[in-house]
């Protein structure tokens, strides 16, 4: 039939689409010369280490590029989206939009009109 | 500071959010009589012991209902959202719609104005 495949929504990058990893580049996005390690945790409420296995996994896929440098003597630790991780997110964001839509409609559609459809599957089955 | 944890998305529940499972309550909440579980596989591109699993997750949870009934002499699996299930399926949504507003708006300011933002963390770290 058309419809295969209607709701796998393959574009929802596992990479991306894991809750903190989504919170840690939507905080990215807002901010194009990056955010401190330190502030990054509290946006996100993750504690240093979790923040540093999911920068990891970024830092592998190219998406995000971690430095270190100082400020004055503390050492400072810097995340930033890459160019790459920008058009990944804008991507992933699009799919995500497409999720949004289909439920809303979806739902208002049962909501508003709850005639009874013809019993699934007798056909497929 | 007040946006602590402004980028954690604490009501993006892991039991909607997996990838394969959101996929299955956005066919199932187009669906008030429910979906036969060959028509769900086939919509969501999953294998039958994928779908069986997740739907274990989802059952488990009280968010669907898993009925097996016979259509003629052929056994039907039918699958379907239970009241508890739309709600937090709609909480979740909520929550997904403002990570994408999140995305969308800070994605743009950062396109469209580019101005060099102060050196982040010199404060905080």
């Amino acid at each position: 039939m058309s419809d295969d495949g209607r709701f796998a929504y393959s574009g929802l990058d596992r990479v991306l689409h894991e809750k903190a990893r989504l919170g840690i580049l939507t905080a990215l996005v807002t901010q194009p010369d990056g955010l401190s390690f330190t502030d990054l945790a509290r946006l996100c409420t993750l504690t240093d280490g979790n923040l540093s296995r999911h920068l990891d996994v970024l830092a592998e896929e190219g998406l995000v590029k971690v430095t270190k440098t100082f400020a004055g003597r503390r050492p400072l630790t810097t995340c930033a989206l890459t160019a790459a991780g920008r058009r990944r997110f804008r991507a992933y964001i699009a799919e995500l939009e497409q999720v949004v839509r289909d439920a809303a409609a979806a739902d208002a559609a049962a909501t508003e009109a709850p005639t009874p459809l013809p019993r699934p599957g007798l056909a497929g089955a």
